[in-house]
């Protein structure tokens, strides 16, 4: 981002989206018959006490896709902004786990949304995918060809959730992506349009940087994520595997790499920061990360504890809960990790 | 792209990979025992000679990954341009298959190339996937942020590929997908740096548009690709089905409306093209496509038939057979469409 000044990129809103109610760890202990132990365990050492799920826990059934909940977000997006769909000039979705492989479900989304004739772009990406796609979105206006960007990210996990599986007989390396994840969507609208501020829009900030370092040379995947086709359907290698250790051990550090990093390329001071929006990994992660972080003057706006680590999707929970609460001059920074093969992510705003 | 001319993005090369022999519909027809009629309706019908295959027909093993063959391509392209991995500073790949849900296959890739700190994207598209990497790239250098990117586009359809199934028994819309599409990857350097022309470097084309249009609104997919999950591997819905018909009836009208914007756009007109890269979907309909765009006056860059539809490696396989016939003042248009849910896309060059 930085380098481009022909015009300010602003956010103009964010919008979400979470499927059916919260579920919190006791009722997960009913469904799948764990003790009361193990239900305190996860409050003591994950500290995720909800999160909501696009798949029945009693019936398995799938209710909602990642096209339903990125379409509700981007129209909330969409409304925050005081904008309707002919506003948008370009669209940019961020996730693991698409509804298919074709089509995209960007392109799902932006037929349900009655867009047309507009570049529309679907990333791969985990954990750092809101990011990415906001950089995309930003670099796509900052050219100039595009006034009003809506970016989505989300993530569905229901085709990693086997519901004949016993969770209690899992190695803990896949027993724990249930618990830390949740399924939700997010969308925020970009423009280098400041627009009226009508009644019922939220704040405006313009994006100061965006930043996206892969730093996975040499360092094995802290995650790896499996799909099936026809040939390999039958197989029973495991889905998702996690290593927590090793991402428990690496994320705090390079959080604060990328504050350290950005701080210094903007030339702002940690005092600045009146929003600090740290990486959401499960309530005692973030707690861990932002104590590491040591922005003592600002405020925090986490929500993991809630959501559950709801991926793709994170960061614009965050935008939606700060952007409101941010006024003119006030200095955000988010910050977000992507731990299958590493990468640094962060966004500064400044409210305008 | 239009509208950023801050300095030329050029590209600067191109290199592809790939897996093993070509194998032509005779060794197809024996392996599956289809019968010589067969055959001949492949030639007269499908016009596609021959595919390479990322996996043994003989024995189902899958001798190459899509990360393999597009760390060959990017190696390639880099040499192709007379660069290192050194000169690397953002990294784009387009496929509709990755390796992996996660890591995506772009970080395995930068891995392998010791290429690390910079930033990398990867895009979930099919047969428009080149052009749209190759979009991306260009905002991320228009910038000025950034200088070189390594853009990479393929697609490995081996875990489509169940060799237990007796191909003569399903229907004729999974029938296709066998015949039409072949594996590989492809690579390109694009950069603002024109660099010094070293001895064995191919030519080098400004890109002067880059267009992207999404056009799927209303219309029903025509392709639908599925991946599964631990939940639902087991599952017996088809996990690819073309609509064969609709692709043959859209995509030249789609083609020909992209040659006419851009021609537009650009102030440019039919005679002034010196090369023509049109979409590659199969031997026959490519020659149809060619027909209907009446471009008489370009030589046209075609290897479908050799190469089956290599997806998001195929612009690339064109680029590498265009780039050193073009001289000074040269222009070249390629066109791709993306059919699963209808994207047009077009790149256009002019040798410098």
């Amino acid at each position: 981002m930085r380098g481009m000044h022909s015009a300010d990129v602003l956010l103009r809103s964010a919008g979400t989206a979470l499927p059916g109610p919260p579920i919190d760890n006791a009722a997960l202990a009913r469904r799948f018959g764990m003790s009361s132990t193990w239900e305190q365990w996860v409050d003591a050492f994950v500290g995720t006490r909800s999160r909501h799920l696009a798949v029945d826990l009693e019936t398995a059934e799938v209710r909602y896709s990642l096209a339903d909940l990125g379409e509700t977000a981007a129209r909330r997006a969409l409304a925050a902004a005081g904008l309707g769909t002919e506003a948008v000039d370009v669209v940019v979705l961020g996730t693991s786990t698409p509804d298919q492989l074709m089509p995209t479900t960007v392109n799902v989304i932006a037929d349900r949304l009655a867009l047309n004739d507009l570049p529309t772009y679907q990333l791969q990406s985990g954990c750092t995918g809101a990011v990415q796609a906001l950089d995309v979105a930003c670099r796509l206006l900052a050219g100039g060809g595009h006034r009003t960007a809506l970016v989505i990210g989300g993530d569905v996990c229901a085709k990693h959730y086997d519901m004949s599986v016993n969770p209690a007989e899992l190695p803990p390396a896949q027993q724990i992506n249930g618990l830390l994840f949740g399924d939700g969507a997010g969308a925020a609208v970009l423009s280098t349009d400041p627009g009226t501020g009508a009644p019922g829009t939220t704040g405006t900030a313009a994006v100061r940087d965006v930043r996206v370092r892969f730093t996975g040379m040499n360092r094995p995947p802290g995650q790896t994520v499996e799909w099936f086709g026809a040939a390999d359907r039958g197989s029973d290698r495991p889905g998702a595997v996690e290593d927590y250790k090793a991402i428990e051990e690496s994320v705090p550090a390079m959080a604060a790499d990328t504050l350290e990093e950005m701080l210094a390329d903007l030339d702002w001071k940690r005092d600045d920061l009146a929003f600090l929006l740290p990486p959401q990994l499960s309530g005692r992660m973030t707690a861990r990360i932002a104590e590491r972080l040591a922005v003592p003057g600002a405020q925090e706006v986490t929500c993991v504890a809630d959501t559950g680590n709801t991926g793709n999707a994170l960061p614009f929970f965050q935008l939606e809960r700060a952007l409101p609460r941010m006024v003119r001059g006030d200095r955000a920074l988010a910050l977000a990790v992507e731990s299958s093969k590493w990468i640094n992510a962060g966004l500064a705003l400044e409210a305008v």
